[in-house]
């Protein structure tokens, strides 16, 4: 009875690394993967959704790999490719996407791309996002995180011509429905050019914006 | 067995106009409403939401009644009382959303408010509302009426000190799920002063709007 | 990387105090921002939405702040400015709604609104509230919390000419669904004047009341 | 193949009347019923959500039925029979919940019941119930039909002894969600001794009230 | 400020117990309360949905109190008023509704009713209620509790000619959602006769079997 | 730019007749396809979800086409293949589930099978479906279409030890929202073996009952 | 009062084995049903959705009893039938699906299949499933657990022939919604041939493979 | 009152045509506005969602416009801009796609980019879109149109490296609810790098494609 068939050839055949979802496996089950990706280097790994424990086991069979507690993210080897492609900017509407916006900055710098992030932009006061008009006109692609109502990608995506990457986060209350609502409020953004991915999926928006900027 | 009774003293006792809610009348059920106040023009009387056979019923009754087929709105005595209270403004984030903003415009006129309407400033093109911002500030009360992603209403609330009436329309497809998405946003607009209601609902948010603005 | 820019000049822009939600913050962020705000008592803050452990870091930074351990809100510097404007009444349906009526009183008294409170007045016996309706009728602005069926903000509504703002709380169980049921309600009050705000949103609601109110 | 089981025999099993439901039946199908139970005078039929070519399939078969086109019901034999147990009270909300009410209305006639029926009492005013009150606890069973806030029944369940039996009506717009804020209003009410039935079910409501009141 | 202001006349006013619903409120509120009634044993007073915490502080101000660990209910005083009205039957599909079912028959009891259980009895295996028969055709109501399919209700409406009182429960997993989907077949039930409660509402359900047995 | 691939080797890869379902397809759509097979009597097809628009445009080009209005299906060739692996049979709770228990019905029969059909023996009277028995115990495979509460499958499933195919109809109103309520009642079934297919998918049920009766 | 009556019969009935679910039962009801079942070692009795404590009072009654912890699953007697009737596969998506595809397995094993199970064959790599079309060609009937996009049973449907048993897991976050965006993708799979049952219903889906493939 | 202030410069601001969305507009407004840009040649205009009513009256005004009447899409000036930037690939998984596929398709055309289409590959038959690898290979960014289940996009983006545009669908029907089924399958995709827009919104699809795939 095979159990876990990592696929380590993904790299290749995607020229991405491999990525191992945390949340659904047990401390022990993410450690055995992690002894695994020990003798292949050449192979970038990232553990995702990583609680503490997570963490240990994998640092266990890792210890030097990267850990960022904060975006629950574990990156071996831990040092990132050199940049390549175009710059990535990742955009948190509040301080409570912080984490998802983190996980999206970190997947895109392990993935090759030169990216930064800013904080604390939401809509209730503009003067905050048009103060970075610059920085956003920069970007070749350009993640924004945020909860609530949702409403600063669309704004975003007004302001500039690359694509925007919307990731809803669960922060909120009420009816903010676990990140239902600005889920909602992106898929129906005014402006186009907003792509939207799965609430909190920091880790697939940072993926989806450093293939959008990879170099061709 | 009664069937309606046409509540004129609500007027007395609330200091507003009765409304009548013809979606769910047959046009002989408002005509015969519509009969009735005719000799009570000391009570403004409104028929909302009255499709073109409500509106052909109503207006044998009262010939002289204004009719504004755009909003689905009836009013008798035909003429709006004088303006009191503090200036209302009501706001179309797009062309379609115009019929609620409209509905919501004259039922803040008839009750008695100086009020103006502008269009097609929505959050996708921020300089539009922006270069609206001495109109914005001069209201004591904005109606914001926006579907899609009903991101409007909270970016007027953060340039702002007067409350803004968020009122969600029922225009875009899909995810919009006729006015459920701009719904949320508002709900959980990250500036407070947001106060919502119904979907479509011109009619309430022209009256709350007025009911802020009164004179006291 | 920028990650968190209080906006100390929104009380300027707007005109209302400041407000910390920390709900989505760890006690240290929380921390962070009442250090900041120690030196500017020109500006009331507000920390809305604060656990017992966020209540122990910001009360570190500024031991005077006033604390109310059932509202979940701390007030810096502790004593409301002068009222000015309209007297606002806030309306507790039952006894569980208690906490998010008194976050909305006391969000209206640091927002400098005359505000009193009566509870356990439920619409299962009508004459509770008949009981209290010169109480009603002389406020500019109530604000109702209920949950469960939520009717109250509509039964109220009827009784006065002022603006009521709806405050949905998550009390209830079953088919109340955290607080959708008496949403759902005061979306669809018969009566004009209900103004809903989120779920269990009481700062919200009680911020709301005091704009309203406010003298101009 | 058999393919319509009309079941006769339930009047003897459980001894109440047939009822066909035309709703998803072809005229038709419907007609070829009607036939079936001419000669069967002792068992009362009702045709329930009759449209109008369901009507005229059914008249031409039992050209005496009685017909209510407002409640869609159709009734064979014509005369209810002579009441016995204790009397109903059919209230409907507004004027647009009168076809449901009215289904209620001959419903509980045709099971045998003394009932009547008062219309336009919604909680926006609450004295139009308050001036109801003798009838209100003169009834035994009271059937309350409502839309948009559903408020109704769950007053009135505040002021009677008698088991108030609550359908929500699919009238409302916007957040009513075509009877589910009505229907969830009334699961939540907050005073016990309400019985919900399905959104529009005013045949189901009647027959409930019936089984309630009926002479053990 | 008024915070509770517990209503003993319903009792007088409507002929039944006060009940205090526990979960929303302190275990220091709920002893207040239960202080309070200590002086009225001519009112019957039932303690509702009360974990251990609620009930050793009720325990402590009346030691007396009849309590249900499994229906989460205390009662004072502890006897029973002597049975009158019709008898009830309370049926339990499964045994994980007991709490629930045992909650509706306390309550009918405590309202001066004849009341009995059966359980485990759900559609899986129908020979189960088929044995049943003679007792669920004695009983003038009856009160069926069912989670997952919640189909029981229906079934026992089509066997009987009394009404039956439906309590979904949040027993099951997955696509039941938390009572979701057994609330949703009660309502659908082919069957007339079956009055629908809240999920886990087995005070409301027990309730409201009393009323409808009530001597008239 | 090619655009529709008819797959009619798929009956060589899985044994099966190719499906063109009509409902997202213009006639002329339709009618190409129906050209396409013209020659291919080695195969079955089955046109669903015709409308009359759809038959008419296929029977031009197939004339001897069988055509079954009422399930909206259309086979060529018109004469199933000779049955071989075990009987099914097909039950339809209510008149009004007849055309999906049809259209299961033919589809199992075009796939193969000896199929026929009982109706109209929903659990509001069990003595229906319980005067059945042999023949629900004869058949290798059930298909129960049912609407509204949606409880029959499961009661067939606890009465048989063959596999139960649930197929929820959208027959109903108001809280049977379109189905859901019956389909999420078919999830829930307490007892095992039943296998549930999407809404009103009476040609998915009947062919997933011709795979689970094959012959092996 | 009769609290469990455990049906025993069953097995003789439908053939098959009886089930007790635990999760809505405490550890002492559970041990009393297993202190019943201890003579009976003609049934084969499951214990499913046990958790650490079910278990151990469990195996106090029953030491011999077979657990398995992952699958939450224990079998009285220890030893399954010997095997009978066609092959069954079980198919998990990913390593998370486990629990739930373990629980399917040995169901099907303790009702007498020869069944086996593969894991990590998610779509996001077609050669991992298409890496095993053999053995899934061999089965008479295949379980596929899956979680997140839940695509992969209409996948197989498409490669095989045989009925494909679909077990939507919880597996997932945000927009995942606990199952119900797996559920919907199996209930929607364009390939004809997916049973659908509950979400995590692990044993319900071994059960209905165990009924497909029985010895006729 | 200004009613439509058409932003013709967000063509230079964003360098992307204007847009005008006509589903929410009369025939009326929508010839207005193209009577305002016949005189801007310089700038390419889409008019989307037009039914046949709004394409007569653009044509009036612009009759050389182009008209795709299957994507109910009008472009002036009629040829598009000569392709730059990379390959775009539009996929539509089933016939009913093709109306949301080719507003993809044409408006990443009208926004300069090389495109084409492959329709009939949905995943009930791998072979089909396995068949087609070197064309998805060769694509800069993919637009995959499916309603349904939604499983063709995740199973795109498993293998090839460039972003997918996954658009879902209202095809299908019962628990596709009008496109939910297959946007969640889209937002739960278990492969990296699938950017969702709203349902049936190819518009929105081909204009992220195009960004994605702009000359930098």
């Amino acid at each position: 009875m095979l159990e876990h068939d990592l696929d380590l050839e993904r790299a290749a055949r995607r020229g991405y690394p491999e990525a191992v979802y945390c949340a659904g496996k047990t401390p022990a089950q993410t450690a055995a993967i992690a002894a695994t990706v020990r003798d292949r280097p050449d192979v970038t790994t990232l553990f995702t959704r990583a609680s503490g424990e997570h963490a240990s086991a994998v640092l266990q069979q890792l210890p030097e790999a990267h850990h960022d507690a904060g975006a629950g993210l574990l990156a071996w080897p831990p040092t990132p490719p050199p940049p390549s492609g175009g710059p990535v900017l990742v955009v948190a509407a509040g301080t409570s996407d912080l984490p998802v916006a983190r996980e999206a900055l970190l997947t895109a710098r392990y993935l090759g791309r030169d990216a930064d992030l800013i904080a604390d932009v939401g809509v209730a006061g503009l003067h905050r996002i048009l103060g970075h008009l610059p920085a956003l006109r920069a970007a070749h692609a350009i993640v924004v995180a945020a909860g609530m109502d949702g409403a600063l990608p669309g704004v975003v995506a007004g302001l500039v011509s690359a694509p925007v990457v919307a990731v809803p986060t669960s922060v909120g209350y009420g009816a903010a429905f676990g990140g239902v609502a600005p889920l909602l409020t992106m898929l129906n953004a005014c402006a186009p050019g907003v792509a939207v991915v799965n609430i909190d999926n920091g880790y697939g928006a940072g993926h989806l914006a450093a293939q959008i900027t990879a170099a061709r």
